[in-house]
């Protein structure tokens, strides 16, 4: 048994995803979204309809991505990742829509990003080469989809991480019953006290590096791991120093296992950076150095965010990340939101509310409320009116949205133009939870012209 | 244009939905739970591969419906309705799986309940012969689908709500312009101040009745509805009071209707009663009569959730409708929990927390965190053993449950007796954002073998 090496410098064959069944599958009558011109008609033909969201064309609640932010939005982070000489394997949880991995590696993706064996089983069904399922592996009958692959496929490149003794010896016991021919490799997993998985320490860290070299040849150590997102709030000097520290760890756990010889030949993986430190991840670990260890070092952030963005939390993240980044940052604000829910006013029951079609069946509410963005009348607007910033979202039901103009009660019924029929879109903070919500979501241009649809697999 | 009449004394045809298609359709290997042997068989086949939760055979997590559970509520339910001399039209939103529906149906349902025009397409493809489709009906897209089940089956029996002068003339411009050949039955939505949709009082609700008796015949007043759970919260008489009063407006405007002439020929429908209120709405509802004016009155009750019910929120409300519905609840507690998400503890990084692998994708947090029920270790358990009350969710993350030990400081290690690789099953306060998580759900007997399959349409 040898770990697979990986050359930096080998030219890259480019991936292409295995789509063409998905795009020559017939959508199903039982989507969301589907007008009845729809029903039964490919995938890739779904462009030919011509279909309008302004113009009424969808029953809504639909979900869109702009196909003009999903572009710049790929092109920035590759842009980004090249300045700061870094891979990205994005978390493909946020999505899990091939088709949007495909556009990721188009724009030079290093591997995907899973959460569960059962993505790492989607993934392969597409055709993805190269997946770090970022958690520890439990359980027999999980551990089988990921082996199976691993023996389906000898190309198939796959790290998985390892965060105590217990979740090691479940791995390595596994991988000898079902007679791999090959290591595991895995990535040792950094937490932080008071947080959720990973070891708590350098010190921990150390010891457990120790079992895991001891695990050889069943298991390879390929390199170091933290999911510095765990820390979130509005204390932004407490959130920022927590998530400092953890990539901080990552770094001198690579450092110290570089020169005591804790790895497993070939490159050394440094892996970290959600949506919201992706940039203190980048800069930290890019700085890391092997030490004339004659490992070569592979930086990997995974945002899972970055492709869709949002209008609410990651947007305000955004600014802060801007800040930090300095020149790494690059010209220009960043990324745009490419996300937005539409539905219906369908009922006006008070001056000041309006009840619309679309609720927590359709939109993220775990990180915030959403937000109207847009609305329109048919038949008077030109083009989608900017909400006013005084439109909230007071409450949401399972297919309901409450949109209240906060000053209404003194702006009387003037505050809040919406009547019965008219469109509304929303933003939302945290794209992952309203990708979930949606097995497909269309793209469309700027004027709303659906350009095609993106299916998910939750 | 006649509407249909119903002859509440006919006797009636068992409803047999066209399942056939479904239960012969191959799992797609996308879906979470679903273990590799189970790949690409038929969904009516999946009992046969003796599947056991337990023994690790499915992939985590994974969602089960206990049968035990499942066939007590719908033979409860039917014994309820029984006793009180009401209809139920299921809110099939609740599930959204039409072989769950077929449970409904052989329990006496009447019809199911919508929430969406998406929704009444999805029943219709299943052969639901009866929807109230519990909105107002708004959009092209979405009438168009309504319409054209209308077209298409002259025995299709549907309701749909109005609840303002700006809807009504949506509809009824709409049903002219399709050429529609039949009335759309209509029922007049009572709301309440403050509240969703729904006329505020029983004043705008007789101005309201008069336009749709003026909109005929392309529209048909058929009854009065009202959804009384926009009341919730903990002030139990404010709630209460709330929905009592919302039910009593249907009787009122019922009674006026009838007493003024407004309702089209046939039975009048006088609807309320979600999962929290069934008792109130059951028995203010039977009440009313119709005063020799030749209207046969139908109460038809909507709860949603009663059938898998939940283990937290409708858990606890159960306890109140008891107290309230005296010897209308009948002998025994009521309904049983029949919803679990089981995972595995991924990682226990400190004492007193244990990181499992089930998060804001698999479980209900709208109406509470989920609670632990049940843990196990295979090799030590002979069965499930009670989580302890001290044990708690503190927090959820897309992918990922935080089981902390209230007392763990206190207690030491012992409080949380949990290892890498335990399973662990969670309940939930609120089954609708549970089911519509799982594409598929697995049903179970009492010691968690897989019986089959329930496939939902989300």
């Amino acid at each position: 048994m040898s770990a697979p090496l990986h050359d930096p410098e080998a030219p890259r064959e480019p991936v292409r995803l295995k789509l063409a069944a998905l795009r020559a599958e017939p959508l199903p009558a039982t989507f969301k979204g589907l007008p009845a011109i729809a029903e039964g008609v490919f995938l890739q033909d779904l462009d030919r309809l011509k279909l309008s969201l302004l113009d009424g064309d969808l029953p809504l609640p639909a979900a869109v991505l702009k196909e003009s932010a999903l572009t710049h939005n790929a092109r920035w982070m590759r842009a980004f990742t090249g300045r700061a000489g870094v891979s990205l394997a994005p978390h493909g949880k946020t999505t899990m829509a091939p088709q949007l991995f495909q556009r990721q590696f188009d724009e030079g993706a290093w591997g995907m990003t899973a959460a569960t064996a059962v993505h790492v089983r989607t993934y392969r069904r597409f055709g993805v080469p190269r997946v770090i399922l970022a958690n520890q592996l439990v359980g027999k009958a999980d551990l089988e989809l990921v082996f199976r692959e691993l023996a389906a496929d000898p190309s198939f490149d796959f790290f998985v991480l390892v965060d105590s003794a217990a979740g090691l010896d479940l791995l390595r016991t596994a991988a000898i019953a079902h007679g791999l021919t090959r290591p595991v490799q895995v990535l040792l997993e950094v937490g932080t006290p008071g947080g959720r998985t990973g070891v708590r320490s350098v010190e921990e860290g150390a010891a457990l590096a120790a079992l895991i070299q001891a695990a050889s040849p069943a298991i390879a150590l390929r390199g170091v791991e933290a999911f510095e997102g765990v820390y979130s709030g509005a204390d932004t000097a407490r959130v920022e120093l927590g998530a400092l520290t953890m990539i901080e760890t990552v770094a001198e756990l690579t450092r110290r296992g570089c020169a005591d010889g804790w790895f497993a030949p070939g490159e050394v993986l440094l892996s970290a950076g959600g949506s919201a430190f992706f940039d203190m991840a980048a800069k930290t670990l890019a700085a890391v150095e092997a030490g004339g260890t004659g490992h070569a070092l592979r930086v990997v952030l995974r945002s899972g965010c970055y492709l869709s963005h949002d209008s609410l939390q990651y947007e305000r993240m955004q600014d802060r990340m801007r800040q930090r980044a300095g020149a790494l940052w690059g010209e220009g604000p960043g990324l745009r939101n490419a996300i937005e829910v539409w539905a219906y006013v369908q009922s006006v029951p008070e001056p000041g509310r309006a009840i619309c079609t679309a609720g927590r069946r359709d939109l993220s509410y775990d990180a915030c409320l959403p937000q109207p963005l847009w609305w329109y009348r048919q038949g008077t607007h030109d083009a989608p009116q900017a909400a006013p910033g005084s439109w909230t979202v007071s409450k949401l039901n399972d297919q309901h949205a409450f949109v209240d103009a906060v000053a209404a009660a003194d702006a009387g019924e003037g505050a809040l133009p919406l009547r019965v029929g008219d469109l509304i879109a929303f933003g939302v903070g945290h794209p992952c939870t309203t990708f979930d919500k949606w097995p497909l979501l269309y793209t469309v241009d700027d004027v709303y012209r659906v350009t095609g649809g993106v299916r998910t697999f939750f």
